[in-house]
């Protein structure tokens, strides 16, 4: 460790070195650039850092724990405390200080302006204790198989360690690109391994085909609603979002003929099956006839794959890229929904021509993407760990489902609509007209009931009257009381509509 | 699994639906999109998928058998071949695919453009079985702590797995935050827990601020030579990139003055310590100096931490950071080279206006990294395990840097000069004039020695004499060999420097 120290005497006189020491220290503590419970250096080792006597650090470790900056564990050393005097704020930024904000890009602006015009949605609301949340859109980690994969990471490790730890190709694991090719074919889906590309979950996937594909100015084709990080990182790139309307049976092809008679996306981005937030699915009908008019006008699709395994009643159609005679389809995948999101793992699919430039993409981006975690869900999944993981989250998630439906049903004002999800984690509700979601969150949270405002999922304005209700991670337990306590909210905001109410607080990133 | 069956009788009769069945599979092995070894499913799950009799499909799997494209396992069931009768060519291209080469973005063709020149050079050789590699520039995995870093990853899993294995926080996990301050504060760099961003290695790092920075037609003014992939990612956002030549104290900072007086760079690019490729630190006086001009112009600067810790004989001056009283520096660092480089992690110091654009970016870029690999790290390094790692690996590549060092003083011919290298894994040597590293790398690989070309280090054009010679991952044993080579490979060039010899054979990431 550093210390400035003035070893010559200044006018009259010194401030003696354990004064220094000690002054600089309790700077840090104050400043919380050293955190409370961090262990400071033994004595030893900090006089042999500054060439002073032991005595001297030691001196100034008795003044800061007599002052209650630090406290001393007999046998174990010095600590800073947990608890400190008086924090100061913050020193105010100097008017010598760099102010930054003068060198930020475009993009980091376009980026900045729509987190906060989205701050309410894009953190979930934390919820008081004993409140029910239906925000998240995370699977429930309480049914995570974390022993189970435990050992296969004990297994890898042990096996292929120091390869797995090592620099690694940049395409990813070959035989979870291996597998891969086998999983997707289950849908049809016909890849290469080397067709594959393993990227850090599908964030990374759109953020890849964005940098890939994207100018300045360039459209974005979206289904309204959609998932607001992809819209984020579309705009980011200079992307300008034109909606495509959703019906039930998924985005309007109409609609979508019109816009490309006038105007040319440079692609589509859709979620056909487990579709966030509406749980809506593509009918077979509506894939085949938007792969037409995609053909027609060569319009490249990216399609976010979410999980068309996790469906509930009839199995969704095979993915557009099953489909794909004309080689159009990008399909981006991901484990967040099926194993674990913590993981950030996912792969993209596309032709040749293009998968060359997402790895190069990769490569800028961050090298690679932990080997040792590829191998270890290549293992979980090579040994069905997988498959039995899923069968036991679907069943657990479909009678989530049924459960909230079912209340929903039972327990809504007259008015209230929503869409009949029938994959993934959530569904979409509409208020009745005159209503708006911003206005029922408070009242929602102050009745113990939190879900996500639905203006987040649409571009520029709409969904004022919507809300995500996530079913996955509510034991269904609780799912009635929960929508009694909204169904209340609702009525409440229906007599009361203009009564204002403050702010909920927030956190978490929007998934 | 899906096959598309035609069930009808077409014109003179239906092809039986085995056959069907066993000409999808085989076209399906014959393009690779089965690969070699992949179990086929169980012909009860493939007839219940597609809707037709067991003893069908059962019939496939034997014509396929018998024609040699799989092959049965008594009670493990049927697999692709691992050879597979006579692999065709992939299908042409269709007119009908789309040709993706249209729709690439300005950025993707800067990349490919210079992943393309540098193709030599973007890829380690990939050596003949007993050629001493002096390429690479990665930690030596022999030395890998495999076996605790297993222990400490089981623990946390046990402990926190649930948490751990769900969406986190995008900046990071606390408890390393709080180390990584604890950690900078003994190299005299200041910052709160919430000033550090987590992200994945410094290559992310040089991304994240590059998108946060950069727009198109803006100068980065970066040391020369300098580390190829952050070159790479700053013209990926349509940067220019400005030299500043190096000394043997660091960068020329009269040069950069002269530079600033004509330009305005958006920010410096430097690795004050343990310099990639030339191994060369910047001198206290060089630091001072640089702070105050950067000061004065108002000139951010990046600074790759690369690793301090990683320095032979003198410890090098503290980081920039640590001197930085104007808000001016982003410090990037990593634990690549100090401990495992496959786990992808580093981390971002920057003013607090900063780190909160680049949190922002890297929500867009990936959500956050992996807070599995990031808890086991901290504990890691909690337990002392890193420091004991890293004084073990120092001892080791600092007997390597010696036995170079001694083995090109007394191998080199006359004329050939290199970098004293004081830090990292490597230093650049340079070939007496007329000489090109273009037409010493093949002989050198013939005689079974080989290294990175140096141009890739340098900014369009440059280094053509030079090339980097990495140390960490060669044994003691083998250096003296492998200079003798490479010194009878000068030698031979000298003599014989038109005579043509093929190039070698690449692989791999350049790091």
């Amino acid at each position: 460790m550093r210390i400035p120290l003035e070893r010559r005497a200044v006018g009259g006189g010194r401030v003696p070195l354990s004064r220094q020491i000690q002054s600089h220290l309790e700077r840090l503590i104050r400043e919380g650039k050293l955190a409370p419970g961090v262990k400071l250096l033994a004595t030893r080792e900090l006089a042999h850092d500054l060439g002073v006597n032991r005595t001297t650090v030691a001196t100034a470790y008795e003044e800061l724990i007599a002052a209650g900056w630090a406290r001393a564990h007999v046998g174990q050393g010095t600590f800073v405390a947990e608890r400190v005097p008086a924090l100061a704020e913050p020193a105010p930024i100097s008017a010598q200080k760099l102010d930054w904000s003068g060198f930020l890009s475009k993009r980091a602006q376009v980026v900045a302006a729509d987190m906060h015009r989205r701050r309410a949605y894009g953190q979930l609301a934390r919820p008081a204790p004993g409140t029910i949340s239906f925000a998240g859109g995370m699977p429930d980690s309480t049914l995570f198989p974390t022993d189970a994969f435990r050992r296969v990471l004990n297994r890898v490790i042990t096996q292929e360690g120091r390869e797995l730890l090592q620099y690694y190709a940049p395409g990813g694991y070959p035989p979870l690109r291996r597998y891969l090719a086998g999983y997707l074919l289950r849908f049809g889906v016909e890849a290469r391994p080397e067709d594959i590309l393993i990227v850090n979950g599908s964030q990374q996937g759109f953020d890849l085909v964005a940098r890939t594909l994207l100018d300045p100015g360039d459209l974005v084709a979206i289904e309204q609603p959609s998932y607001p990080r992809a819209m984020q990182v579309f705009r980011s790139f200079g992307a300008a979002l034109v909606p495509v309307p959703l019906t039930e049976a998924g985005l309007s092809v109409p609609h979508l003929e019109r816009l490309l008679e006038r105007q040319t996306p440079k692609f589509l981005y859709c979620q056909p099956s487990a579709h966030n937030p509406t749980g809506l699915t593509m009918s077979l009908a509506v894939r085949q006839r938007l792969l037409e008019v995609a053909a027609r006008h060569r319009l490249p699709i990216v399609e976010d794959g979410f999980d068309g395994t996790l469906f509930y009643g009839a199995r969704p159609p095979g993915p557009l890229k099953a489909m794909d005679m004309a080689g159009l389809v990008v399909y981006i995948g991901t484990f967040s929904k099926i194993l674990f999101p913590g993981l950030r793992l996912g792969w993209i699919v596309a032709p040749p021509a293009l998968i060359e430039r997402l790895e190069m993409a990769k490569q800028l981006a961050d090298i690679h993407t932990s080997p040792l975690l590829q191998a270890a869900v290549y293992h979980f999944c090579e040994r069905r760990l997988l498959e039995r993981h899923q069968a036991r989250a679907l069943r657990e998630y479909a009678r989530r489902r049924e459960t909230l439906l079912d209340g929903l049903r039972r327990l809504m004002p007259p008015g209230v609509t929503w869409t009949e999800t029938a994959g993934g984690f959530s569904l979409l509700l509409t208020l009745p007209e005159g209503l708006e979601t911003a206005a029922l969150l408070p009242r929602a949270q102050a009745r113990g009931v939190t879900f996500t405002p639905g203006d987040a999922f649409f571009i520029d304005g709409g969904g004022e009257r919507s809300l995500r209700l996530s079913f996955s991670a509510v034991p269904v337990s609780q799912i009635d009381d929960g929508m009694k306590r909204l169904g209340d909210a609702i009525r409440d905001l229906g007599r009361h509509p203009d009564h204002a109410v403050r702010e909920p607080e927030l956190s978490v990133p929007l998934v």
